[in-house]
């Protein structure tokens, strides 16, 4: 009944197969006494960020800001400029970027975002991502946000969903903006993360992010990372890629009612129509294979009357 | 305002120094408008669990699990009866089994509660849970928590709090449990854990436990972990022994209103007294130094009128 009353609120996303899917997955659940009925508690819902939330072309929001840390490294250091993946990130030489993978991307991260407490970190994220503008979309990155999106997140939480990030991103770099704009509190952000030291300088504790990897939250590490954080399959997973499947499927082939969703770029006129070509973060075996996993292909282009939130 | 309202609940708390702290601590930061408030997103308490939640004495309470399922692997294989730290378990030899110390427990809890999927462990957990006593205090493991503790809890959460346990023990033994006992969810439970193998048997994708550390959550660790799961520093931290000390550090030295509490075993009359001496996990530079780290110490005789919860 819940879920009925509210339905409306799912005002972006077009009248048809994919809506019906949820909006039905959604009523079951929540439907106290039915054979399908979760209790809140595990209402748990896992989306991923880049290209599932927000956009990532041409680049990932997270690589702009790596670009001004470089360009501060840079500064410091002349040799920065001639060395890879920096090189390539600084002249926006955006195919040898990509090729060089997401793990080198993930080595930029490590290197450029280290060497300072996790507070001071937060701090820069927040003063970047209050100013910086997507060079393509001209409006803030924190509004290159899906609109079709934050309402199926309200929708889900006003539902009794708990709702969490799981992304290939930094998870401190998500932190610093993903209460604001998408109402998910910093302990339900799951993502790629360094390793800490423990300090204690004078009277005052803190912890130092390293130039070390702790884990890269992709493919087989978003379930195990899920295991982890929230210690419970979640019902419902959202992709966009073929680095979300082990994601999509762990949630998937539980007992129960379950969904999982893919979205497919395919809306070159409003926002990019890109899938196995994508070399950061292809979509391939998801689309062959969203039948015989049971996985919703979600289309931009067909599912969506508009792609992007509104400006606060 | 709130605070003061349901202030009546800690009623196992005797009234004193301590406990007027406690709740002048959440007068203030629940205090709208005050120079202390802090927004509830930012009221993070944590707990440690053994000794500090429940009792760990003679051993702590996933040992007596870790022995059940020693036995049924002695049952398979004569040669685990021989060898250390199987036989010391075995023989109920305390002395030769905390002397060899935390590490090697966790090597126990490693070589048996692994070659399995989470969801198997976690009814192994709950089976055992539901009817296994505590051979001195005569009652389920279940209800060796403490009173006074579960009061807090209730009111930490009631004035916006969210409580987390942080504990050396197993995240998955914990899980299985902590919702009922403590009312903290599955994704509030920090601890030690496995590493997971992503697998797909068939049509179906589970996580299997690995006989491999993926986290020894003690000392340094506690702070490291919160920062990977929570992201925020806590606001209130309450442990028992050294090995809390990184995590009651981290939290007293942030911004702001902190509050850091140790408890003090020291009723052998009614739960036990142990402190240096107790090897698996002594308390004893917090003693000597909680004045200088402004730590509060809690005497179980001194400030509990009752110890045990009532069994429900």
């Amino acid at each position: 009944m819940a879920a009925t009353a509210n339905a409306s609120s799912l005002t972006s996303w077009n009248e048809g197969a994919v809506k019906s899917q949820i909006l039905d997955f959604v009523a079951r659940v929540t439907r106290q006494g039915g054979p399908d009925f979760v209790p809140p508690a595990a209402r748990i819902a896992v989306f991923d960020n880049d290209g599932t939330l927000w956009c990532e072309q041409p680049m990932q929001v997270q690589v702009f800001f790596l670009m001004t840390r470089v360009q501060a490294l840079a500064e410091k250091d002349a040799t920065v400029k001639e060395r890879q993946p920096f090189k390539a990130l600084l002249e926006l030489d955006l195919k040898t970027l990509m090729g060089l993978g997401k793990q080198a991307l993930l080595e930029l991260v490590f290197t450029t975002h280290s060497g300072m407490k996790e507070e001071e970190f937060d701090l820069i994220a927040r003063e970047w991502l209050a100013k910086s503008k997507h060079p393509r979309f001209g409006r803030l990155f924190k509004q290159c946000t899906f609109q079709p999106q934050l309402e199926l997140l309200n929708f889900l939480r006003q539902n009794g969903f708990k709702t969490y990030i799981v992304s290939g991103g930094g998870i401190d770099f998500m932190r610093a903006c993903a209460e604001e704009i998408y109402g998910i509190p910093r302990e339900q952000v799951i993502g790629s993360s360094h390793k800490l030291r423990f300090e204690i300088n004078g009277d005052r504790a803190g912890l130092m992010k390293l130039a070390e990897l702790n884990s890269f939250d992709d493919r087989e590490a978003k379930p195990q990372n899920i295991a982890l954080h929230v210690g419970r399959r979640p019902i419902l997973a959202f992709g966009n890629s073929d680095g979300d499947l082990p994601m999509l499927r762990y949630t998937k082939t539980g007992e129960g009612p379950r969904l999982a969703l893919l979205l497919h770029h395919d809306d070159a006129e409003r926002e990019g129509a890109y899938d196995r070509e994508f070399r950061l973060s292809p979509l391939n075996e998801g689309l062959e294979k969203a039948d015989a996993y049971g996985i919703t292909v979600v289309s931009m282009k067909r599912d969506w009357n508009v792609i992007f939130s509104k400006p606060s």
